[in-house]
């Protein structure tokens, strides 16, 4: 390690220094140190200080004499400031509300002993494309890579916990329980304040079929779906006047339709129109189930028999020994024992708009009927075996991040989250700022979270500071104290303020 | 609500459910309900089963006779099980070890008193195209969207920051401290058993400018990053004797260049090639330094002063006016308050790949030198203005989860986690599972978490379901002790055993 090096370089290098302000050294930021009277110190203040600092040239700055060359002179561009279209940044007082909503999810999640999951946000796109006519295949976010693969952002997460099952196969040891909470995609329209990304909670029950005994007296996985919904519910102040669950069953459709003859293989699609009822006029669903080749007389059927909201109506036409009457009654009995029969109700024009429901359908709703649907879900027992697995029974439902913050903005429910720092330390001279480190690095080590004035700003300034952050103690070093090993405690909440040694300090 | 439906549909209903089972009803899960003495009940064991009570088919029995037409006949096709190459699934176990990261890169980021932020994964491609040729740009996961948008996955989280601070401008409070967890994605050759994406930990401090008094007393924000990692690696068991940083400036290649007169518009471009000193061979360097326009003497200088590894061998090179040196010094007198002067040494050769850099440049590195560098950050007082906005002074680290993950394995310090879950309630008779889900809702109202067993299982099988998933308690609800208004509660440690009152469960 001994570089000779040209002495050219050591010699020239010095007196260039002698200019280097101006020519190639970094721009200084000159920003003052004494507190000027403004509210608050905020980033276009400082600019206009520094604009005026600099002469006046009104530019902020920013450019002005400034080195880092490459990107000055080679990438200058005026970019597009917002997030692109549809999606959301998540500045600290979005983000403390998005992880106060995921800590509620992984709560309930956690109570009710579900493990947490996830997978890529990017799949092929083979796992999404079904051929039932569903909304999701449209507004794929798809692509190709650079290795030439289909590959597409995840509109949902129920696809991916399919094709994780397949693949763990028989490592894994059922009944599965398994809750994810991930970001999904959707390109879609931009009307109706729609965003193109949301991030979706989803509890998957595998391996638990459902009315299997004789007696009818077993537990079903649904209704344990639900009440894990309804306590999330409880927990942040939505109770069962506010919201409720429409439930059916897929089985209810499939009879009506036997009674037809419709071919089986035109079931998915019938659902995934039928779903569109409450969002598009009456006559083009009519004209969409028209054109899947349903009679005129068996579309009119159709639509008398999805608008029974009694499950007593509906065993009058169906029958009381079918499936979908028995299925739906011990759901009704299960939520009685649950304690959540008040949040439930039938109605058979609940359907769900994707393919794979095979049983149990039910989705959330407000009961303003202002928002959109809160979450949806519902028995899929076939969709291992679309992607060429064995198929084992399922259920599971989706609860996005967007319509339930928009419900409890309507009930004035939104929690209040300030960011909270227990201490901030600060050093009165320049020279003890090695002194507020250790300070801050002794409280840290005790776990109490520390704010560190990097820089000498007035006590004026730091108070500020300290009640913006929530502060509930200031930590002072100054010479006179420290001289006998010493620092200033400041409690803000009572204005106490105590003379406490380092070591002593906690 | 009075659908008059035509007779004909209640009548024709009825005697076709004689024959659903065969026909149009949905394949029911044959699972039996006794014991058998397999290891542990897995999926594959299930499927097997199945298929020989389905006589024997050999199928696993998930497509036979089965309904849900659309899936089946429509959308059969065999897809990959794994994830995109190049991506990860998470199961519970590796969803538990990223969990436990992510808390620790939270605790920490809390502790230094740092606010969470977040931004889409999904960014205009713009944002991350500079045209200093680094590795980054040939590597974006970039497409054109359906509105024929450029974008791409982020590769990078500090791009998405720098927006978001121009586009809040006036409404920030200075400095900002400001962490995220972000995946990050990189269409890099599958060489190396490198993955494409991968989940990166971001603090920034943004308003705190580097050096600024003339006593140079300043607390630098880098020292304060630094700190922060320091931290982090502590509260996860590695030490000093496992990993350091590697700290050097930009600054020490400026003044080099300055000396032999190169184009400041080259700078960016030299910082990139001389990233990848340790990659590629050292006359690969050397050509791609001379197809810049360097001279060979040039070239030769740099690549010695690149070689310094002492401070005071530097400042004999470059003087001791300059700012490279006086910066250097500092966050080395810095590391001493903080108490980490043993993590981190001066190397000339550090210059960090990305473009926008400014001042100080650190990396971590593993001092056994068998892994790619742990984490990497610098000063980017630049960044704001090549985006359109007022320059900022800030700092920042990227982290990354995969490195670190590495490293643990190493040394032996990945930590044991597994699933805890503090009771499995359990009816013992068909009829009482409705009185399991209360009990089940009476501990979960207390905040403790239950796996509701929900099936009738025999016992053999819940002791083994209550070992896997490490349940605290064993609550049983069966015919005798309910007569009673009580349940038996097994504590599984001890294997102590008692009756209560489900009142004065708890």
């Amino acid at each position: 390690m001994p570089p000779l090096l040209n002495p050219r370089l050591s010699l020239s290098l010095k007196p260039l220094f002698l200019f280097s302000q101006s020519s190639f050294a970094p721009r200084k930021f000159q920003i003052p140190r004494q507190f000027v009277s403004v509210k608050s110190r905020t980033f276009s203040s400082l600019a206009s200080e520094q604009s005026s600092d600099n002469g006046g040239t009104g530019v902020g700055g920013g450019r002005s004499g400034a080195l880092s060359p490459s990107l000055v002179t080679e990438d200058f561009q005026r970019i597009d400031v917002n997030p692109p279209k549809g999606t959301r940044d998540f500045p600290p007082e979005d983000m403390r509300l998005r992880n106060w909503l995921f800590h509620h999810f992984r709560e309930v999640s956690r109570l009710f002993g579900f493990e947490e999951v996830d997978y890529p946000v990017l799949e092929s796109e083979a796992l999404f494309i079904r051929k039932a006519g569903e909304e999701i295949r449209d507004q794929l976010y798809c692509f190709e890579d650079r290795g030439n693969r289909r590959v597409a952002l995840r509109p949902e997460l129920t696809p991916s916990l399919a094709r994780l099952v397949i693949q763990k196969g028989k490592s894994l040891s059922l009944p599965l329980k398994w809750f994810a909470i991930g970001q999904c995609w959707r390109y879609e329209r931009m009307t109706r304040g729609r965003r193109r990304e949301h991030y979706q909670w989803n509890m998957d029950i595998l391996g638990v079929p459902e009315v299997t005994d004789i007696s009818g007296s077993i537990l079903i996985a649904e209704a344990e779906l639900m009440a894990s919904i309804v306590a999330f519910f409880k927990r942040i102040g939505i109770t069962e006047s506010d919201v409720g669950f429409k439930v059916s069953s897929r089985k209810v459709l499939q009879e009506v339709l036997r009674c037809y003859s419709v071919p089986e293989n035109l079931f998915g699609k019938v659902c995934i129109i039928i779903d569109k009822i409450e969002k598009i006029p009456i006559d083009e669903i009519k004209r969409e189930l028209n054109a899947t080749g349903l009679s005129e007389e068996a579309i009119e059927e159709l639509l008398q028999v999805l608008s029974i909201k009694s499950l007593t109506k509906l065993e009058e036409i169906l029958g009381g020994a079918g499936e979908a009457i028995a299925d739906l009654k011990q759901l009704f009995s299960l939520a009685e024992k649950f304690g959540y029969s008040e949040w439930i109700q039938f109605d058979a024009s609940v359907v769900r708009g994707l393919a794979y429901y095979t049983g149990i359908v039910f989705e959330g709703f407000d009961r303003d009927r202002k928002l959109r649907a809160i979450c949806g879900g519902g028995r899929y027992d076939r969709l291992l075996s679309t992607f060429g697995g064995d198929d084992v029974p399922a259920c599971g439902f989706g609860f996005g991040d967007a319509v339930i913050i928009e419900l409890l903005k309507e009930k004035g429910l939104l929690p209040e989250l300030s960011l909270e720092v227990d201490n901030i330390v600060c050093a009165l001279d320049h020279d003890l700022q090695g002194v507020a480190a250790t300070v801050a690095t002794k409280l840290r080590g005790e776990g109490q979270s520390v704010d560190l004035v990097l820089e000498n700003k007035p006590l004026k300034w730091v108070f500020k500071r300290a009640a913006r952050i929530n502060a509930q103690r200031l930590i002072l070093v100054g010479n006179t104290e420290w001289q006998k090993g010493m620092v200033v405690v400041k409690v803000l909440s009572s204005g106490e303020q105590y003379e406490i040694k380092l070591d002593e300090l906690e």
